[in-house]
């Protein structure tokens, strides 16, 4: 039996403002610290420990990992970041808050956007400052996998191979796997894995800094998935993401 | 022409209470975190960038390397962590103070330990709570790779496969990198690139946080090495390191 260990960064400046963020890299507030504190304190007390360590390219999946990492005095770990693992783009929306995103396209169709699997919305222009093409952590990748914007499916889409061709193995091999990534890439990979279909997926709200354990068998099919600490706290704290609705 | 650029992880605790910490995982000062921070600064604002970052496995070069590349924005960067980037193995002096070693051993003596290149201090006893023989960060290992007391000579002799296995073919495939390390195994490094003699290597000090940067030519041969930013604060800090004397 295998275990796979995801966690949400904890809560983002941009997440307190209630912005979308996408693949803006806005770093933790001090309540994300915390969050990211507890989950690391929360993983050592139960006896977990890890082999390596997987993780987005944007800071606060990082930063969350490090205090997880200090916490359980495992800051030595390998980690492998992967632009796989960022959040669903925003496109346009990306530095919006909720109000002026409603205000300049409608409540219903802002509705769309959050709560539809196959729908993105509007794209970024290349030239427009908020595209991430001109970032040079994105320098080695065709300009075409640096997304202008991305509905979930796209995310589940370019989130798969990451787990296809490094995850996947390194779980087969025996090496215990921690992940700290974002809301949208952990639907991806908990769509795959539990078979979620595209409906409900997007009705999934996942809490941040609460660490979600996945039991797999040899096939790496899920046998049961749970979140650690107080199952209580982690379905309001998913309840909250779910009243917010943020990218 | 490559660069390759080196930085010595700022104060430590035991820095500060001048113990002898080796292999000892102790983590950074306030000051320490404050020398990190300027070396990220310094780096960035002298339009350095890096592709690959190497690192020990030890907290306090780890911290100071984070804190790096957080004043970079590069905090995705891939960082590779090796046991044989660690500080020289102290032996039986780990968690000693100065005048505790030097009542224990006399002056002569401990003087001997700091400044030949070929005698090691007394070894740990496997069994000594102090030895990192049961650490699960070794535990992949042999036993006789994990030291129980290191001289220098042997510091160099575990360094070396490391720049040649792993850290010399990135540099040789084009990229840029940043080694966050300590006193002892720079020293390896430097003794290396410099030819520097089995005598001269000892009298060397490489002060904590200011990034050294080599530059080296088509054959890894260095051209010129110098510290970066204020030639004579570096200095100063590599005479403050000499009086200390510390391991």
């Amino acid at each position: 039996m295998y275990k796979l260990v995801l966690v949400r960064h904890g809560e983002s400046t941009w997440n307190l403002e209630n912005r979308f963020t996408g693949w803006t890299d806005v770093d933790l507030t001090p309540t994300g610290i915390a969050q990211a504190v507890a989950a690391g304190k929360l993983l050592k007390a139960e006896g977990y420990d890890f082999d390596l360590c997987y993780c987005s390219v944007l800071k606060r999946a990082t930063r969350t990992l490090w205090h997880v990492l200090d916490e359980m005095d495992r800051t030595w770990l390998p980690v492998a970041h992967s632009w796989r693992l960022n959040e669903r783009h925003y496109g346009a929306l990306q530095g919006l808050n909720k109000a002026e995103t409603a205000k300049k396209y409608g409540d219903a169709q802002v509705l769309a956007w959050r709560r539809s699997y196959d729908v993105p919305p509007p794209p970024l222009e290349p030239s427009d400052p908020r595209s991430e093409r001109s970032d040079v952590r994105y320098a080695r990748l065709a300009p075409q996998q640096v997304p202008l914007t991305e509905c979930l499916k796209d995310t589940v889409a370019r989130v798969l191979p990451f787990w296809d061709e490094s995850m996947a193995p390194a779980i087969r091999a025996g090496k215990q796997v921690l992940v700290s990534a974002h809301g949208n890439s952990m639907r991806a990979l908990v769509k795959y894995l539990d078979q979620v279909s595209d409906t409900d997926i997007v009705g999934l709200n996942i809490p941040n800094g609460i660490p979600l354990v996945y039991e797999l068998d040899d096939q790496l099919k899920p046998i049961r998935h749970y979140y650690l600490g107080d199952a209580e706290a982690a379905a309001r704290a998913a309840e909250a993401v779910a009243r917010q609705g943020r990218g």
